[in-house]
């Protein structure tokens, strides 16, 4: 898998390249991430990327042209193009194990107050992370970027991945590790029973409990 | 305001620190943001910030005595901890604008596994991004620290914040910016014409079109 950023600030993503996950899933030969900057396709008649909104209004609009320029570099056959907007579908797991599937994923970061919504029909989707507002969408590119890369089979430890909040409809159960007593409080005593089939049976409840109590609609809507 | 972050990977947020957010926060004297390792707390009989889960099962918990020592030394008098989980209330724009509002507030990314769940009572609240899991609560912190960075007074020009997505309980109209015709793709006439009040009327009508379509959702609930 080929994971490429599209970006105006390239320097955002130099600690995400040296993560874990990213170098991991490298080191795996499972996926590389390639940061590519909007601003070196900021030719033609303005040389820069950003300029006022028609219509007046505060602040700077992201231009189409560098955009779909460096769209149109970095695009190879199979590539799946999102760009990340506060007007996207909301993000969640199940996009997640979805995106981890393209052979090319193209993540295109607004940034400014917005960017030119004639970029829209050039991306195959638009998703947001959430309902709230980033700086750019930069973060939210490291985010799903993340999320997806984990996800590809071999990067995780085995079993990893099955047992986690929201891929099974539930929030994960409660987890311990040493010592048994930590501020007063002890660890349930049946995790130190060594019995499988009461240890499998406890978090199944507790995952089901702490998911009425927390988000009751991962319930009603499963 | 002060924003403190918690994390066994300080290394993540190097190039956060040195974003545009974070910088003209500092320059304008509005905030600063630290990176504390708990690796530096990791004392006592295990020297390391990790440890297999009771009760059996893959992975790595982070152990509370690091992470509550760590949260010991830097909490202040007005201190709001948030726990980064998946199991925490959905992130919204109105929590970021509620975080905004503290003095200052700690951002406590767990990772691997999870974080040994004895941590939680030391939490004022426990956060979650969106339904996604990440690899560690890193993402997460410069997600939130970044939203809310961004929404402290004169961080963002006059007015940008009011129309953005989600302010208002409706996604924000198009933009678009030079040239006239991208791609065979006209700006709307109407935000070229110079009538404000129709531009105004425009706008608010593509803004509760365009929520209608993508996210009715925020109309229902709204």
């Amino acid at each position: 898998m080929l994971i490429t950023i599209l970006t105006i600030c390239p320097e955002y993503f130099g600690d995400f390249l040296n993560s874990h996950v990213v170098k991991r899933a490298a080191e795996l030969g499972l996926a590389s991430v390639e940061i590519v900057d909007i601003r070196d396709y900021a030719g033609g008649s303005f040389r820069h990327v950003d300029d006022s909104p028609y219509g007046g209004g505060p602040g700077l609009i992201l231009r189409a042209q560098p955009v779909l320029d460096a769209l149109r570099t970095v695009k190879t056959g199979p590539s799946h193009t999102v760009l990340l907007s506060p007007k996207g579908t909301r993000y969640d797991q199940k996009t997640a194990r979805r995106l981890s599937g393209e052979e090319h994923l193209i993540l295109l970061c607004g940034h400014y107050e917005g960017i030119d919504a004639r970029v829209e029909p050039f991306a195959d989707e638009m998703i947001s992370l959430g309902d709230y507002i980033l700086s750019g969408g930069e973060p939210a590119a490291i985010v799903i970027a993340d999320s997806v890369l984990r996800l590809l089979p071999g990067n995780l430890k085995e079993g990893s991945a099955e047992e986690e909040s929201f891929e099974n409809g539930l929030l994960e159960y409660p987890q311990y590790t040493r010592p048994e007593e930590v501020e007063g409080m002890r660890v349930p005593e049946v995790l130190l029973s060594g019995d499988h089939a009461a240890i499998k049976k406890w978090r199944q409840e507790e995952s089901v409990r702490i998911t009425r109590e927390r988000r009751p609609d991962l319930i009603e809507n499963g």
